[in-house]
């Protein structure tokens, strides 16, 4: 079946269809529609229906949803079906917090490895992983075959961890140093960036409530 | 001066803008234009020009944009230009990790106060703060006239903070746990979600690396 290349903005937005639908199932709801999902999104039914346009028909016109169909369809479509090892690199604060974050493992992604570069903190054990040493990084990811990496090193160090991972295989990098990173076109990078995400809201809240 | 109203990724895309800037600032640059910033930040020249050009005219044409005059509008146009005072509302390990993060200080925020329900947190000190009880939350929200939060609970006590937060006044929350908030028109929130944006570079990974 040849469809439409959906635009990243879509991509991005299966994962939040992902997380509503795991909702309704623990819900035990069986059958919901774009109206129901917009509604609990903040989404409207039209962009919904749009955007899972692009990877095929899922509900019949004026029947809605199957929600364990469309939830495992959205979970094929995102590669979800297989678990990802993941490697963390950085074992502060955030990465401790990171490292026994239980959402990864329900979600698709199972930290393999954890590693850092002080030697205060290499063999120190966090949740069920003991620290490694960074200069392990590459022969751990080869040997597991890692393809998804998350950085919470500082922002001196990330360009150069990153350039580690992507010569070491590394193909998608969830980055949390505030940097931005040159990477070959084949690797995806997304930000997680809690200043950006404020000072979003602060035009708005600035603005005087003007969110809609 | 009237303008149109900016999309929300515009929006979105102005702290992206706004920490390149810094970046070039500290790099000692005093001129930019919207070819480099694109480059740099793997967008198009003309998507920076047309965001721009909602919030007025920043540069004459074919000399580029002042790299300190940009950056110092874009800082008023999301009203960084006072500190907004932040309760963070958790103090497990990702709330002690955003209580550390000297990040928020340089870009216009600052943690005021950190709140906890469990009575083995409250009166701990993380960085410069005590653990305060929950239960001071509106009380503290409101001596110091607090717009924005950030939620660091466990999903099942989120929602319920949430609503204690939006009736003290706060109208942004940044929220850390995997829910989705039910708020008011004008409230707005923005989410961190790292297994949303690992769902969405397994799409392009499991794809074979068609991450463009």
């Amino acid at each position: 079946m040849t469809k439409r290349k959906a635009p990243d903005i879509v991509v991005g937005r299966l994962p939040l269809y992902l997380r509503m639908l795991n909702q309704l199932v623990a819900e035990g709801r069986s059958t919901t529609n774009s109206q129901e999902l917009g509604d609990r999104l903040g989404i409207s039914a039209a962009q919904i229906r749009k955007d899972l346009s692009y990877f095929g028909g899922f509900g019949k016109y004026g029947a809605g949803y199957d929600v364990m169909y469309l939830r495992d369809q959205l979970r094929r479509i995102l590669h979800l079906e297989q678990t990802w090892p993941v490697v963390l690199v950085g074992a502060g604060d955030l990465g401790h917090a990171l490292a026994n974050y239980r959402g990864f493992t329900t979600s698709g992604f199972d930290i393999a490895a954890i590693f850092d570069n002080d030697a205060t903190k290499v063999g120190a054990t966090i949740g069920q992983h003991e620290v490694q040493d960074v200069a392990r990084l590459e022969k751990v990811i080869q040997e597991q075959d890692v393809k998804i990496a998350i950085l919470a090193v500082p922002a001196h160090a990330a360009q150069t961890v990153a350039d580690r991972l992507v010569a070491a295989g590394v193909r998608g990098i969830l980055c949390y140093a505030p940097v931005i990173l040159k990477v070959p076109p084949e690797v995806k990078v997304q930000y997680i960036d809690p200043v950006a995400r404020l000072q979003h809201m602060a035009y708005y809240v600035g603005n005087g409530g003007d969110a809609a």
